[in-house]
């Protein structure tokens, strides 16, 4: 379980609250009301995770069964209706806390999957989904393709990052030690690709 | 099990079928296909409630196990293939079968919920997910941003409906009453939101 | 278990496989970076099923636990990287594929639900989920509307198509031949409607 390891799972919490933020901001960009921010900002918190746990079969799904989750989604959304107009100047901020939300999102949602009695390149997968597919169910919801399609590296990032922990693990490391760093490379992979404009060849 | 409260269970199918017909009349807006106008008409009578059990965890899904629900979307196919002309006209009555059945997919899906063992908070945003969410794959598959998220108050009135709820039963209410007087409560908030055109504040 | 048909446990492979170039194409026309096809690719061709395999309570969904459906999926997008310019020209074979393609993915979904204690009729609504979906979804995550709401017959052909293999089966055949005969049926409903622009009527 995810709280026995308590930073972990304060940096767990934090990206579900940052991925909140995000949610909002993507709702205030397309001027919907109050509740349809609220719906937004739930489904890119929560989504990714939502889809990996209905995929392997861990029901109710996680943020049913521990309220902290939920309570992380209303301090987003509490904290971008108070602070919006410093929200927006704080995007560099952001990006970081997002960086680092992936990244934890990828570790948990890999090792829950690891759990469940399935391969570890699909736990890789299922790593990945966790960090971006709330992300992809935002865009489709606000009426647009995915971000992830066409974006900088970084799904990729989370992924190549979950197939780096899988190694660690397997050369014997102890699972704290092998998240503390490959949180800490799928965060810099996030930077330098951003900071060089790194990208996946286009197709077609 | 909702069959226990017969007058409830025959709103319930009730209200599948008026959405089964608001399904129909989107993708006749769409000049969709048959099949395609089938597929839609399922969703949005029957996708809150799907994705609420796949969240929950009641699997095979409601529908799959009660028939009936699959043909009160039938029903509500064939009666918009014969009387499509005349529905035009009905909007209001629409309008009203549509209110009941928001009204009671909301208590429905909480009470369900509820038998899952999260709390009952998490049971209201389940209840809202049973009425409203059919309707979101709807619009997402025909196209279109979601309207909840732009609407007058709608979606809002089932979670706080279904709050109101909880607390009745909390007083030590029974059930049945709890359910009628939320679903008044439901349809007048719904009707009272059209009439006096009450929305939530746009954000952003 | 779908494994004690070799055959169509073969077909089902190359089914999955002929599909994941079908998505790899999409993702090309919209000029999604090498992520973003690979993700096309994926719910492509295991979209239908996971969609399936979530309604009935199959977890962890079937590619999870049998790795064989991800090499098919990863083998397309080998094929696709390797051979685009050749396979635009093959469109006639992949139709023939995808044909096939469908045909198994109705058999083999319709085939499963049955275990899960539903009814036949609701099986075959599964089994054309299984065929279908993958392409919903891939619409869905390219920004289009999806494609099967307005084309030619083609889940009409897999709905079509269940109903008879329940029939055969409920005559007595053995599900090897009702299988066989099924696939034949629908590929040839398919392709005949294509020749001679078979449509539904468009309603609205």
């Amino acid at each position: 379980m995810i709280q026995e390891f308590p930073y972990i799972y304060t940096l767990d919490l934090l990206g579900t609250l940052v991925f909140a933020i995000s949610g909002y901001l993507t709702a205030a960009d397309k001027k919907f009301d109050l509740f349809g921010a609220a719906v937004i900002s739930l489904v890119t918190a929560l989504g990714g995770g939502t889809i990996r746990d209905m995929l392997i079969g861990s029901h109710p799904v996680g943020w049913m069964i521990n309220a902290n989750y939920l309570y992380a989604v209303l301090a987003g959304i509490g904290i971008s209706i108070l602070f919006k107009r410093h929200i927006e100047r704080l995007r560099r901020t952001l990006f970081l806390f997002d960086s680092i939300g992936i990244a934890i999102f990828t570790i948990v949602g890999l090792q829950k999957t690891l759990g469940y009695n399935v391969s570890p390149f699909i736990a890789a997968i299922m790593g990945t989904t966790s960090a971006v597919f709330g992300g992809v169910v935002r865009d489709i919801l606000s009426g647009e393709v995915p971000l992830i399609f066409r974006k900088e590296v970084y799904a990729t990032a989370c992924f190549v990052g979950g197939l780096f922990y899988l190694f660690l693990c397997w050369l014997g490391m102890g699972t704290g030690w092998a998240a503390s760093i490959t949180v800490l490379i799928i965060i810099s992979i996030r930077i330098l690709a951003v900071r060089f404009k790194w990208s996946l060849p286009r197709i077609g």
